[in-house]
């Protein structure tokens, strides 16, 4: 029995989100069918965070076990594109892993990048792609106001209501503004995140951006510890899990630069 | 009658080209059918260059007349957006303009970008706008060979064999190679060009690339003047059509750096 670490990318826009469920096709669903044509072995594939319905891959992490060694990361990677083809699916990169590695358990953080098309009208290249606002935001406070979420607190605010964590204290390492041409991008890394709590964060940051709401409110939203204190949840189709942080061994799969990709 | 110049979007996978033909849908049927639904009038769309089947439009710019004056510049671009709202052609922006503006005559310069994904697997995310080699590009050699070709040329050894043009004397004002993450982008730009002139050049440039031609083939090849010394076609889907230089008065209607879009 191996183990292998994959690096997958995927337009998350025709998937009901990673995780397999019956109302729809998965990611993980797509995975582990492409592998299984592949392989012949039905196996589990391990993700390094669920993404919901919609959101986009560039650096989600999984891994899976196959027990014929024959295989090597190389034949997987290419093998597996191969039977995803049909599918807006891919897989960037494969290596071997020891057995104690967990695409989940085993990462040290995780980022996503939330990007934002600000300008009058909407772009045909980029349906799909990026949340399109048409009155142009204010960059400045926005960057204030994310300010006040960096660092260890309890994120109550800015979570799904449904979100099953014990517990909503987490740390936010860097919550930062970045605009190339029309374009804005939101990056947000920390070892984990809430349920929702990228795309509350990034709704509640377009209300401060939109002058709807200052930017010390983040403040007093954060302190309230409820999610009706927080902004609207940010469309799907804006999102990216961007990159996995496993330490040194496996972070040379993931994408190095994460503004390469606003 | 009211003369309006739009800059046009487009992902042109779906499409047979620019210009109306009787084998598909193309841009112009599409621009001329909603600005009929909205005006109840049928006019013509010039277009400052036609494009190929699957090529995409950035800064696409065309010409309309109208004959209700009671027309807008915004209201025009809000309601064309409406209607092309099935398709994946966009109205980014709409100026009005005199009668002596003609969207191709008008234009003193125009320029593509071609975008290549240079890394060993396909991303989905990248499918059909970009195009990927798996082999890594010496960018280097890419450069010092596009360095031959920039300046006042006969440029029949990259011109289409059923290109129209009167003269195959061209003046390339710019061919450059960028890079960005796995991105290798290359730009150019002149007054004019012929017919699968940038697809041939981005074709030899990726010869050179390859190493499996010197970059100084390419002084070689342009002064043999003949098709059968360049490289192939680059694949249509990897080329955006930019900008168009009309002077100060619609300049800021496109977009002002080509290399946000690599």
């Amino acid at each position: 029995m191996n183990r292998f670490c994959l690096r997958i990318e995927y337009n998350g826009g025709p998937y009901v989100g990673f995780q397999r469920q019956s109302n729809g096709i998965s990611i993980q669903s797509v995975l582990e069918d492409a592998f299984f044509q592949l392989t012949r072995e039905r196996q589990t594939f391990f993700s390094a965070g669920r993404t919901d319905a919609g959101v986009h891959g560039i650096g989600q992490m999984v891994h899976v076990d196959v027990t014929d060694e024959a295989w090597t990361a190389y034949r997987l990677c290419a093998g597996m594109n191969h039977f995803l083809r049909p599918h807006s699916v891919g897989v960037a990169n494969v290596i071997p892993v020891p057995d104690t590695f967990h695409a989940r358990f085993s990462a040290r953080g995780r980022s996503y990048l939330y990007r934002i098309l600000n300008r009058k009208f909407p772009s045909p290249l980029e349906s799909g792609r990026s949340l399109h606002i048409s009155d142009p935001l204010d960059t400045n406070a926005m960057i204030t106001a994310a300010a006040h979420l960096i660092g260890h607190h309890d994120f109550s605010t800015f979570r799904a209501s449904h979100c099953q964590a014990a517990s909503a204290l987490k740390t936010l390492t860097t919550l930062s503004i970045h605009t190339r041409g029309n374009f804005i991008g939101i990056y947000a890394a920390a070892p984990s995140f809430l349920h929702h709590q990228v795309r509350n964060m990034v709704g509640s940051l377009i209300m401060v951006g939109q002058r709807k709401w200052e930017p010390d409110y983040l403040k007093t939203a954060l302190n309230l510890r409820t999610r009706s204190a927080g902004g609207p949840t940010a469309a799907a189709h804006g999102l990216y899990f961007l990159h996995v942080d496993y330490g040194d061994s496996v972070a040379a799969s993931a994408p190095t630069d994460p503004l390469t990709f606003l």
